[in-house]
């Protein structure tokens, strides 16, 4: 129990983020109604008793209450002079609109009365007395909110006027019986009279909050434990629904959207809060605010001046303002688009608000990604707009453009996302119930409700592009259908929305990529990253053109040329299933020299190919690093599949051609053979390269060749040539003697030396266990975490994603998606053990990453601490992973120092 | 290089098996001819030097050679009064006939005619030194032997004499005469004149045989190591060759095929020993001599009495008698069957020769098993000769009984065994090159050579049943068929040997499996075992029948029951067809009731079927430890495969039923769902009971009911649940609340108390790094260390050993298949771990390990030293593992003292 002004600390883990900022906005001197917190402790033992309050919870509750009375001169449930609460939860992470808030609590009917006495008010205090049995009811009492709505719609209806606020008292009397009757026949019981226990009522229904399905949900995506608990906020209201010089707003100390130091956000004139973030009523922009009411502009300016220098950061805050004097409500680090996060951390850094070292922090690195999500092509846009395809304009609520298929429920949104489909999830309005399919949905668009609205909030908070408020579409979510000026578009047609702009268009449209160079803050952000990180970081790239964007994105090397992948090249499959079938026979028939001769041709004409690539590569990348994984897939992944093989060998078949079917037959056979139980632990790997040397000495061939001709244009080439899924020692030492063997001769033939490390990819357990011994022959090593955590784990990603793995984390079996972020503790583990073994055989030896690990924040920072040289990650990530790599740097130094 | 009369020791490291038996023979007084012998650190010398002699070793050479001629009063080429040489190899660990022999060295045609006037016996002289010209250009210069063969049976036939000993002197020096020719016309050089010269060739020869491809071979089947080297005798030639009163033979001091106390082996008179080792001419039976020559006899019968106190084991011994006089040319351990070394080692105890620690260490495991081998059902014997299918009969030279189909050479025998046909190898004599094909086949049969001839002795050392010296049986390879008394029978047909008796019948017959309780020295010899070991041994069991059998061998309790073995069983696949869609299904429409119930009704089903399988598994072990695995495979592999399916839903749509079409398509589109790309990483193990917990509480109702059907039989249960593949403690700590509700449930209801256990199968590597994590919600573990195996060196067995893990063995990539013998080093340490960190958080719990490595001897002394309680294997390997327990109880005391 800590009250807001007592001076004892407690720390947002304790007081949640809510109650801490409310005790430090008070202890700031700033206008803050007073109240109170229940610490998540409280909480806590609530769920270790089963769901049974902690013993002294009420009598600490009623002790703070008469310190509450004294500080307002109110008393709680006194009709004469009654205090009322709001009754908040209050997370230490904050989870917006997850939780449950009641207001207006203290009141009854006689409280009522007394309150439209002594205010001479009867409007306002019915007004107050049916918001709060209505959310008491919904929210406590679990009674359906939507036939209160449908009540009042009712009654709104049937009196002709816009909005309940135009009620009049007797309708709200009515309002306030019916409510009172839906609630004993849906819950069987009734909304408590009694202050009290309203209160304690309240307070345990916040508690409870912490669990629903929907708060689960949002914990789980966003990676929140779920052992925090939430603390619970009890403070005397203040009303901005008592006249037109009251107000309740929202907004942000600098634009959420873009970063611009500029007040952002939108306020209602004589309403309370929830009717704001409801997105009921559209509210007016805050800029609004300094021609209709100066004087409370300038207290909000003046107010939010003091919150950033205070909190060195752009706040979101909460305000009511009640008969012209403002009061903050709540204070809270601003959520922002990526973009702004990234202008808001450079401004607020050349402002000498914060440092460089802070500004690297104030970034999310998945944010860095988001800024360089698609948009939509400018000309493209200006075509459509041309066409007549412009269906409407929003509020540009989440930046980014995108294209996709209109459906109208979460659900739908999750299933046709499963079966591979980019959907647009259209809504009046998105509520937290809609979380999973706002998840699901590559954007959002909704007809109701401003930039803090649900659907703006959450669209933000997880980079998708999002319009809200696009009054003109109506929505028919049953219907199926959106219509706008009446062009109508059914659910499963495509819209394209930009996020940026609000603009929302009929059909698919061209989306380009944006160029880092353009991006000038993001710019001098790396920089800073660049000069602040340890690791190094490469990029995987298995073209010139990866390799190209690579450099772009501020790549240092390239950690991971997966070679098989110029194999599959639709213009090489041909040559390459040759070469395949070539080798398998070759060892099978040592004397036939036909097959021989074949196998000769076919890998002399991939080499060929590869020679090309590796030197377009090698020029690109100017003498950086570049490490050349050997093939590594099972052979017979490039060979046909069931389907292909049996129409093939029919067609040969009815061809009649004896020595052609025989030959096929062959084929076929031996391309069955070929077939493993289970490939991702057959003959792959390195294991290739021991039983058919002559691919990888092609290959080595082809990197000799690349070089030479780089070396002769006058550009360097760091050449590593890596050995996949060594899992001991000899199977290294035995490829090295093969490798150099042939190095050696082409070295001897086109006289000349080339510069070149052989290494190993450490991605089975055994490899991190002897990897000393491996050491021995490795003059690298590049742990690949993909197939480490497949082993370690004994499951393999494409089989445990599909079928066992998200509902492992869903019920918490495992913490995260292991594939997505290192086991931090057991692969951990075996890469912290390779990189130990690795060096101490083999001093300063280079250690790398490579697989989507080294594109995952959490995981950089764990590779930063075992100590590893670099990660490598795919192009698009190498910024991601810039910034984690400094973030992993800055922190390190801190627990250091 | 080290004299045999020398009294500084050396060691069999140093001197080979057979230089340090001559040198402690000849330290004990027994008649040897002088010698001495070079080192294998020389021979290692020769091979780090690229093939050089080292630099001081003729020098060394000429030393010891003056010595010989003091000892012998010859002279080393001294045409008046030569010495002749023998020149042997002799390696650490026996090799027989693997590796190179010269004889007579040190005479050309002046020596010859200086042996023949000092004798008076030309046709002596010619004798030998047609020998040596042979051996040498044979061994030492690599000319091909058979034109050798080939000319002396040309001179043989033109003589018309029966043997090469009765050619007239003429004719042996016309073969001396052709053979040098032979010599130059394909080596391109002359047999050296000069005796030192001789020697050195063949002093080189001797070290390069090491290398040859058959020794290679024989130490890779035999996990000898490739780098000790070989020693060479040299030693003063005496000559079995030299008139009637003259002899040489082998011998064994027991009989090395049952045991028996009683002299076994073979001489030949007037011959020298190479003519016996050939297997060329039918000896005498080492009875007979006692007839014969009871004065040689008696030499013998007092030599191997002095041998056999000395070194304290049965002897393998080769002896020349030279005009009389008895000299033992070689002694050592004797290779024995399985049943001699039983027989022997249990005798030895009793004779007091040993003790019965030294006893149990003198039987090799694998030996156990042998003598369970299945042997020729005696009925079926008897009607197969009244039938008139006995062919033939020959010597019973390694016990077992098998039938076959018959194939004629090595190389034919590998390939037959390896599409899973079981051979018999029939060749008129094997020769070392034979070894891969009397590796693949299942039994041998020669019709020439004795008891000690190169198959003999080869199909005993590998426990193969063998049947040699069948003279009756004309055996044609090239012509493909043998004929016996006009009875023919093709490459290709089946025949059956008992290789105890030497029977040969056409066609197959029955085979039973001996009875332990029959083997009584056996019987003796592990209840001794039991004595000594400390681990535990139980069996893997799925069936009733099964356990029986393990009970029988001896087992202790059951390690493993695999579930879903029962499963498979063709009366109950329909069932867990039914069983698995419903699963399927029931999770994906959770409201369809009649899913749900079809779900329910399969799993009813086969819960009646497994309570009865547990229970009588239960009524068999009586109270002994029975640990339970819970489903394991993939779903899938309990449904039909892709050519089943589609001739399936061919006949459906044949019908042309819509519904039944519609049915079976969304049937078939289960299937394919369920197919994983690597289902060994998949939806298996403990998943299974996560993702379906319905099966698991299936499996768990079943063991609760059998235990108290027991029970209530007055018989006690150890029943032990065991969740497979946990790779996260959260794992089994869900699964275990799963199942304790269930089990609690039974309880309530039946109104009864069952003890039970919980534990894991440590198989992924992360659950051996995480088991003090895993521990906290197991009793028990037990190592999976086949799967293990998978996961940390990445390589799954079936495609690792159809595809490359032969071929790294074979090159020395893997010292031993990982799958048969564990990877001591990593493997080990991860089994090691998850002993130590189980044992950390719950102190005494059980740990035991099952798979095959459970049976496997050198397996089971790292477990024992890692200190599990026990292991676990199938039934057949329960003696096995009693007696490799019991010798790393013994070995680790010894360490420890």
């Amino acid at each position: 129990m800590h009250s807001f002004d007592s001076r004892d600390g407690g720390g947002r883990a304790l007081l949640g983020g809510k109650g801490a900022e409310l005790a430090e906005m008070t202890s700031l001197g700033l206008p803050v109604p007073p109240g109170f917190t229940i610490t998540t402790e409280a909480c806590l033992k609530y769920y270790r008793s089963d769901q049974a309050p902690p013993d002294d919870l009420w009598d600490q509750v009623d002790e703070e209450l008469r310190g509450l009375e004294a500080a307002t001169g109110r008393k709680f449930g006194d009709a004469a002079n009654p205090l009322l609460l709001s009754v908040r939860s209050g997370a230490a992470v904050s989870m917006p609109g997850m939780m449950d808030t009641i207001l207006n609590l203290g009141i009854n009917q006689a409280v009522a009365d007394g309150i439209a006495s002594r205010l001479d008010d009867e409007h306002f205090a019915l007004d107050l007395y049916r918001r709060f049995v209505q959310m008491f009811a919904n929210v406590v009492m679990s009674a359906p909110g939507s036939l209160f709505e449908a009540t009042l719609e009712d009654l709104r209806r049937q009196a002709g006027v816009d909005s309940v606020a135009g009620l009049s008292m007797g309708d709200m009397r009515v309002a306030i019986e019916r409510f009172k009757r839906i609630v004993v026949d849906t819950v069987g019981s009734n909304v408590p009279e009694e202050p009290v226990t309203q209160l304690r009522h309240a307070i345990e229904a916040v508690f409870s909050s912490w669990n629903t399905r929907r708060a689960i949900d949002y914990r789980n995506f966003h990676g929140i434990p779920h052992d925090l608990g939430t603390a619970v906020n009890v403070q005397a209201m203040v009303f901005g629904n008592m006249d037109d010089d009251s107000s309740t707003g929202v907004l942000f100390t600098r634009d959420p959207s873009t970063g611009d130091k500029t007040l952002y956000g939108e306020y209602l004139v004589n309403a309370q809060g929830e009717d704001l973030v409801a997105g009921i009523a559209t509210p007016r922009n805050i800029e609004r605010m300094a021609v209709e009411n100066p004087q409370m502009h300038r207290q909000l300016v003046e107010t939010c001046d003091a919150l950033e220098r205070h909190y060195r950061d752009a706040q979101d805050v909460e305000f009511t303002v009640e008969r012209g004097k403002l009061y903050v409500l709540q204070t809270r680090a601003a959520k922002r688009s990526a973009r702004a996060a990234v202008k808001m951390a450079v401004d607020m850094a050349e402002e000498s608000l914060i440092t460089e070292n802070e500004a690297l922090l104030r970034v999310e690195p998945g944010q860095i990604s988001q800024l360089l999500f698609p948009r939509i092509d400018a000309e493209a846009k200006e075509q459509a707009q041309r066409d007549g395809r412009l269906l409407g304009t929003g509020l540009g609520a989440s930046p980014g453009g995108v294209t996709g298929n209109v459906t109208f429920t979460a659900d739908a949104a999750v299933s046709l996302e499963s079966k591979g489909m980019a959907v647009i999830l259209v809504r009046p309005e998105t509520t937290a119930d809609d979380i999973h399919g706002v998840i699901a949905a590559a954007g959002l668009l909704t007809s109701r409700g401003g930039a803090t609205s649900h659907a703006a909030v959450v669209a933000r908070g997880i980079g998708k592009p999002c319009v809200t408020g696009a009054e003109s579409v109506n929505v028919f979510p049953e219907e199926g259908y959106i219509e706008c000026g009446g062009v109508t578009v059914k659910a499963g047609d495509e819209i394209s929305i930009d996020g940026a702009t609000g603009e929302i268009f009929v059909g698919a449209l061209e989306t380009i990529q944006p160029q880092v160079s353009e991006e000038n803050d993001m710019v001098t952000l790396l920089g800073w990253a660049d000069g602040a990180k340890r690791l190094g970081v490469r990029a995987n790239a298995d073209y010139p053109r990866d390799a190209k964007v690579a450099l772009e994105y501020g790549a240092e090397g390239i950690g991971l040329c997966r070679t098989e992948h110029m194999f599959f090249e639709p213009s090489r499959l041909a040559l390459v299933r040759e070469a395949v079938l070539g080798a398998y026979f070759s060892l099978r028939r040592p004397d036939d020299s036909a097959v021989a001769e074949a196998y000769r041709a076919a890998l002399a004409k991939l080499e060929e190919f590869q020679t090309d690539d590796f030197e377009q590569i090698f020029l690109q990348m100017d003498g950086k690093p570049v490490v050349i994984r050997l093939l590594d897939p099972p052979m017979h992944e490039f060979l046909p599949g069931h389907a292909e093989l049996a129409a093939e060998l029919a067609e040969t078949r009815s061809s009649g051609d004896a020595s052609a079917i025989r030959k096929m037959e062959e084929v076929h056979a031996a391309i069955a053979d070929m077939r493993e139980a289970n490939p991702m632990l057959g003959l792959r790997g390195c294991r290739l390269g021991l039983v058919y040397p002559d691919i990888y000495l092609m290959q080595v061939r082809a990197m000799m060749s690349a070089t030479q001709r780089a070396l002769s244009q006058g550009i360097d080439v760091g050449l590593e040539i890596m050995a996949p899924l060594v899992s001991h020692a000899n199977e290294l030492k035995r490829l090295r003697e093969i490798l150099e063997q042939s190095i050696e001769q082409f070295q001897e033939s086109a006289d000349t030396r080339i510069e070149y490390k052989i290494g190993a990819m450490i991605e089975a357990p055994r490899a991190a266990l002897t990897a000393d011994e491996i050491a021995e022959f490795a003059e690298f090593f590049s742990c690949g975490t993909n197939d480490l955590t497949q082993t370690t784990f004994a499951m393999s990603r494409d089989d445990a994603e599909a079928k066992f793995l998200l509902r492992y984390v869903e019920e918490e079996i495992l913490p995260e998606n292991p594939f997505q972020v290192v086991d931090r503790s057991e692969v951990g583990k075996l890469v912290r053990m390779a990189c130990d073994l690795g060096r101490k055989a083999r001093p300063g030896m280079t250690i790398g990453v490579c697989g989507e690990h080294g594109g995952d924040p959490s995981s950089i920072q764990l590779f930063h601490e075992i100590g590893l040289d670099y990660v490598s990650c795919s192009p698009h990530r190498v910024p991601v992973a810039r910034l984690a790599a400094a973030q992993a740097a800055i922190r390190g130094a801190d627990t250091a120092a």
